[in-house]
């Protein structure tokens, strides 16, 4: 993304200021030592009629991908870890009205590779949770008390 | 908008890109002399939540104003020919997507300025129709045809 001009990072922060999301999203998963995935996501949202603009944005960014929802809408999905650092790196200087999501994203990103126990796991989960102030989520989605209640039962923290 | 920078421009045309509209709108109104009106808009959608982001670009443009819609979704709507012109003038080269739109919208205003006759006039309602097929609008909307049978009832046009 180096060879990204200003011009088209600016652009790419207007089109994800208007129609993007920066989150990340918590998914019970018993596979993982903590019964937990931590997901992080940076998400395009268009129509059918204007997936061609994702396209344009993909080409521009070279990573993450296109896929269509059941309800039809297109989505643009950057979703790896590096990737999304790398769009950050580039992008987030230029957006206006998702900027704090952007430093909250590398935050949590930074912190998850220092986990090296529950408590920690669980702090991690606190900072996820302050999304949903900042992107009005009214989805249920998994906070961190939740994750505290399989800690506990799990026997990873003591009750 | 002469002060807007390149990096500026580049982000407000991602925006209008992601989550914008470029059309011009046929309203029947017998208080012109053609019994219709021709209605040019630039308009940018958000969610009540994200009106910052409107009022954000507002201030860097300085035109055009903000509204609620009953169904809650904020506009920021510009209306007038100076302003359209304008906004056009200092993003449209960086527009992506909506470049078309941009393109037909100039067209239109120029060949307004230029009507002196039903027929000019007809053929500028033609000329509206083809936003239809770059907006794929689905709403109900009043065609050049229509136009044509008015002008036509009112003695404009020789049946």
């Amino acid at each position: 993304m180096n060879k990204l001009s200003s011009i088209q990072r600016a652009y790419i922060a207007g089109f994800l200021d208007a129609d993007g999301s920066i989150y990340v999203k918590l998914t019970k998963n018993i596979t993982y030592k903590y019964q937990y995935q931590v997901a992080p996501y940076i998400v395009f949202y268009q129509s059918q009629q204007s997936k061609k603009s994702l396209q344009e944005i993909q080409k521009m960014t070279g990573v993450g991908y296109i896929r269509k929802r059941n309800d039809g809408i297109e989505e643009y999905i950057i979703g790896d870890i590096n990737s999304i650092r790398e769009f950050l790196r580039v992008v987030s200087k230029f957006l206006i009205y998702k900027e704090n999501q952007a430093k909250l994203m590398l935050e949590i990103l930074n912190l998850k590779e220092k986990v090296k126990s529950s408590l920690d796991f669980l702090a991690l989960c606190r900072l996820i949770d302050q999304f949903q102030q900042l992107n009005y989520s009214k989805k249920r989605i998994i906070l961190a008390e939740t994750v505290e209640i399989t800690l506990k039962e799990k026997g990873f923290l003591t009750p």
